[in-house]
C-alpha cells in the first residue's frame, strides 16, 4: 500500500491507519504472512434453496474464528421455480463485488490520506438464462456485462478512486472473464 | 436442458419439472424471454463495514421483485481492521459460487430425472493478502486456488455431477481466472 507521508490522522474512513500500515511492514518483512485461507460451507434444502455458513479462516498466521457463525440463505424467486427465501447465487456475485471495490477503495483512501465522506453503489448484471438453461450453447452462462455506479463524497479525484478499486480481489477475479462498465460520481 | 424422457414425476429435487421444461420450450420459441438483469445496492457503513440491499430484478420478460427487501452486511475480522459485523467480500464469493454449483446440480439433475437425496459442500480459497495490500506487485490480488468438496447422496454418477455444475453461471465466470479444484463424493 502506498502510504501518504502526510497521514497523521490515528483514524481515516473508520480505519485504524498505523495499524494497516503496521501489517503491510511485516508482510514485506515476512511475506509467509500473507498467506490466508477463507471458507464456507453448504447445505441444499430443496430446489433452489441452500444455505451457507460462514466461520472459520485462517489470517496473520493463525486459525481464527468470526464472533458468532454467519448464515446466509441463496434461493431463486417463483419465476426461476424457487421459494425466494433469499438472494440468488448471481446477485450474491454482485454482493461480494460490490462490497470488495467499497472496501478497496476505502482501504487504498486512508492509506494515502483520503477521506471518503459517503459512499453507495448501484451493480446490475445482465445474464441470459438460456445460458444456464443449455438451451443454446453460444450464449455464455454468466453476466454478459456488469454496470456499477459509484457516488462519492470525497477529497479524492475520480482516478485515484479507479485506481483503488482495481486492488479488490473479487474484481480481478470477475473482471478478466465479464466486461465491468464502472461510473464514478463525485457528489 | 436435456430432458429425461423418463420423467413423469411432477416434482425432483423440490422443482417442478413441468414448469422446468415449459421455461426452455419458451427460451427455444422465443430467445428474447432469456434476457435477465440482477441487481443490488451497496450502501457503506464504516471502515471494511458496508451493507448490500437486493429488491428488483428483470426475469421472464417483466420487472419483479423479491417478496421482501432482502439485506446482506459485510465486514472484516478485527485481524483485517474490521468490526466483523458480517462475512468479508471474498466468502461472499465462495458464497455465490457454492449456491451456484448446488443449484446448477439440483436443477440439471432434475431434467434428466436423477433424484438428489442430500447435498452439502465445504469450499477453501488460498489468497496471499500482499495482493490486496499491493506489496507485492508479483501477487495476483485474488484466490490463487479455491477447494470445494461435494458430499451427495444420489442416484447420479460422479461424472454426471460434475457434468450438471459446469453449467452453473457463477462457475463460468470464476474458473477461467481462479483454479477450483473440485471432489465430489457419493454418500
Amino acid at each position: 500500500m502506498n502510504f501518504s507521508k502526510a497521514t497523521k490522522d490515528l483514524n481515516v474512513n473508520g480505519l485504524d491507519v498505523a495499524a494497516l500500515k503496521a501489517t503491510c511492514d511485516l508482510l514485506e518483512k515476512e511475506p509467509e504472512m500473507g498467506k490466508s485461507q477463507f471458507r464456507i460451507s453448504n447445505q441444499w434444502k430443496s430446489g433452489g434453496n441452500n444455505r451457507i455458513n460462514v466461520q472459520g479462516f485462517y489470517v496473520a498466521g493463525k486459525e481464527q474464528s468470526h464472533k458468532s457463525s454467519l448464515s446466509y440463505e441463496a434461493d431463486e424467486p417463483p419465476a426461476l421455480l424457487g421459494t425466494d427465501n433469499g438472494a440468488n447465487p448471481v446477485e450474491y456475485l454482485l454482493a461480494a463485488l460490490s462490497s470488495c471495490m467499497t472496501s478497496s477503495i476505502v482501504y487504498h483512501a486512508a492509506a494515502r490520506g483520503c477521506h471518503i465522506e459517503s459512499l453507495e453503489s448501484d451493480f446490475e448484471g445482465d445474464l441470459d438464462l438460456r445460458g444456464f438453461l443449455a438451451v443454446s450453447t453460444d450464449v455464455s452462462k454468466g453476466y454478459q456485462k456488469i454496470r456499477a455506479t459509484f457516488r462519492v463524497k470525497t477529497d479524492a479525484s475520480e482516478d485515484e478512486i479507479a485506481q483503488f478499486y482495481h486492488y479488490s480481489p473479487v474484481y480481478s477475479m470477475i473482471s478478466p472473464t465479464v466486461s465491468i462498465e464502472v461510473k464514478i460520481v463525485k457528489t
